[in-house]
Formats: structure tokens, sequence, C-alpha cells
């Protein structure tokens, strides 16, 4: 018996063109959002779906399903979405074409979103936004320019390539701040991060529980090291770390 | 027509045991490797054999071979190896067995490697390396104790488990520092890097040609501002990042 080794070149190509991941709570809104993707043209052809199953308890939280699914994932592209998303007018071809745009524009990018804080990377008091998004707050909100950079993501949607990935922090538990995790990581392996237009409807309008509180001071005691005095502007609010020495006095 | 989703769960397992990536520019040499890996107990059931293929020119670079070989690989750990090892009496048992070892000491370990410098995240001149190895340099040559935590692993055996990778840079290019590159990324991601004792031999002895010096720059460049001060000792030599502000004068 002798072992059979496959030669992979950079042109390999398998899988379909995505794989659509969904943390799964809500069966019915899961079937909510399989029923738009369906009318917009992703098929089991084009695409495969694949959900982290948190519908009897939170077998997952937002650092490890990513993770979990990233390792099954065959698609050219992976999406990761919450349940409560739903796809409007936009759909297959839409979603190709503003990637195939991303790629022409920026081709360091490693990850795609709907909504995120405008990119600049030092500190800023003022909110500055970047999305196009239909949610609770309002049909199809638009701030900032988009297509644009981010500096955080909104984890209702995140995609990236599966042969250019991302993967978020290992020490940091829960469901808050993993998208703004995820860029921070995209930068520090010298990638960006970008909202595209791709207008859809997030049904859900975040929360901010009990642990919310907990996991900002987790999520700055892991990070003022590395970006001292830089503050991040998230869809749930601003993050602020502090600066590395004291100010000067005069 | 419905789409039909894939529910995954945290015990969800599929795939063999390893899979085993090489960096192949020699088909005699990986002949031997392969050999080698089928004496030790490893076999198209418990493993499959992804080759990066550069027999015929350099189609991949130490930064992306690892990463497009990580998106085909099945098993639940993932080796990433150069062509020019091969193993010695140490096969399939040994190796599960001193990563369950590993897991049982440092549950958040994320990379595993048989050299490279001992984990000591400041400044230091002395060279602290840490391995148990056969190379040109001589016959199972054990340096520091094994198992330990590492700053840097050599890149002729890196390790990671699937679902929980570690992936390297975007922004450098090349054959060096990638392993250390991968070490600093780990560090980043909240996890550690160690070597393991798994005694194999490398027929290499690592190569610093006309790009070593550059790659050196760039790296130095690319992680100054994160860990400003601190020195890595890998086992092709030490980098030392420069201090974040100019040493204060009496």
């Amino acid at each position: 018996m002798a072992l059979t080794p496959r030669f992979v070149t950079p042109d390999s190509r398998d899988g379909p063109d995505f794989s659509i991941c969904a943390l799964v709570r809500s069966q019915e809104k899961y079937d909510r959002l399989l029923a738009s993707f369906l009318r917009g043209g992703f098929t089991a052809e084009n695409s495969e779906f694949l959900a982290a199953d948190n519908r009897a308890f939170n077998r997952f939280d937002g650092y490890g399903w990513q993770k979990a699914l990233l390792a099954e994932a065959r698609g050219r592209f992976v999406v990761f979405c919450h349940d409560d998303i739903e796809l409007l007018d936009a759909g297959y071809t839409d979603l190709l074409a503003a990637l195939d745009d991303l790629d022409g524009r920026q081709p360091d990018w490693l990850l795609a979103g709907v909504a995120g804080g405008r990119y600049r990377p030092q500190k800023h008091h003022r909110r500055f936004l970047r999305m196009r998004i239909s949610d609770p707050w309002g049909e199809d909100r638009q701030m900032g320019e988009v297509p644009g950079r981010v500096e955080t993501l909104d984890e209702c949607f995140i995609l990236m390539r599966r042969t250019r990935p991302v993967i978020g922090s290992y020490d940091l538990r829960g469901f808050h701040f993993y998208g703004a995790d995820l860029c921070l990581q995209a930068e520090l392996l010298g990638g960006s991060a970008h909202v595209i237009d791709f207008h859809l409807r997030h049904h859900g309008g975040g929360t901010k529980d009990a642990t919310f509180e907990q996991a900002r001071e987790a999520f700055i005691a892991k990070y003022r090291a590395v970006f001292p005095g830089r503050s991040l502007h998230c869809t749930t609010g601003v993050v602020t770390f502090p600066e590395a020495e004291p100010p000067k006095t005069a």
C-alpha cells in the first residue's frame, strides 16, 4: 500500500461559490432567512448552508461558532450571519458583483459586511458609521459612503474568502464585540475590512444585556497594549483604549 | 425546491485524524517523507496527504501555501511541513500521545512544532532554543526542556487543530520568518506555541539567501509597533524590535 497525496496549486478550486453560515437560535427566523436566500438566487448548487446549532441552548458563543463553521465550509466565500437577517432585492448576482468590485478597488480586503464604523485608526469622539441596511431603526438607512473601509463590522453579516480567512480571538468569550475583534485581527494580519453595498434587512436591533459591559472590559484589556489611545466605533457604541502613558504635563 | 441546511454542533466530527500538508519542491524528497510516514503508522484511513505544488517553480511562498492547504484540509490536526523531513522512530501513535499530553498541560495551545525559541516575551540577547531534532548539525539534538512553550517555531514542522487555526500574515512575502509570524499571530489571538517531543529528521539546514535580510526588515517593520523592545529568538537567529521611544537619558 502506498499513500496517494493530492497536489494543490493556487488555482485549485472546488466547492460552491458561497458557504452561508448562520448562528441559529430560532428555527422560525432561520426558515425566513433561508426562504429569502432562495428567492435571491442562492441555490443548493451555487451555495451550501451551514448552521451553528444554538436552538436548544447556547452550544456556541460568538467567538466559537465562526471557527467551527469555517472548518466545515467548502465555499469560495464564507458568509457568517445571524438568523434574524432577511435578504431583500439584492441577491446572489448582486453579492458576487459587490465582491468583484471590492476585489478591484481593494485587493487586500479580508472582511466584508453591511454595517460598521468608518476606518479612522486614532482617537475620535464623534461617531461615524458606514452602512446600508434596513433594521428596526429605519428602512434602507444609509450612512457614510458605501462601499468603504471600516474599523469594525456588525456581526449580523460578515463575509470572508475561504482561502484568505480571518480568525477571531481565542481569549475572548460571549456574544459581544466579536465583529470588532475580527476586524482588529484582520488589521494585524495586514488586511482590511469593508462595508459593501448589499442591502438586507436585520430584524434584530442588537441587545445590550448584563454581559455587555463585562465583554467591553475584556475587549479593552486585550487590545489596549496593541492599540493604545485608539477608539473604535461600533454599531453598538464606542470603545476607547487608554493611552500607553499618562499625558505629559507642562 | 428548498434549501437543506446542515446543522453543526461543537462535537461534529468528520475527516481523518491528520492532514499532512507539505511544501513540495522535490518529488524525490517528498517520496522519502511519504515512505517514512507510512512506516510510522500514518495510513490513507487515518490521514490525508496534501502537497503545495512547488515542483516546477514557486507557485506558493511561505505565507501562502499554508492558507491554501488549510482551506482544503479535513483532518482534526493539520501538519505543515517541509518536503525534506523524514520521520524516525516516533510515528502516528506518538504524535497523538504528544498532542494529548499538550492538551492536558496547556489547553490554550494553538501551534505545536519540533524546534523554536523559548518563550521570553522581552528583550534577551542570549539565545535559548528549545528542540528535539536530528538535522545536519547533529543526531537527536536536545535543547531546553521538551515539551515547552516557545516564541517562534521552525517551519520544518508546525501543527495546528483544524477547528482552532492560526493564519499567517497577508502583508509579508517570501520564505523566511513565516514560522515566527505564525507564532506572533497565535499570541495576538490569545493562544500559545509549543515544542513537543516528536523526534524527526530534518535533512535541510535552512538557507539564508539574499532575500533573508529583506524579509527580516519587513518582519521588523510590521511588528515593531505591536511588540516594541521585544526580541525573538528563531532557529535562524535573533530578531529585535526597536523600543517604542528613545531611552531616557539622565
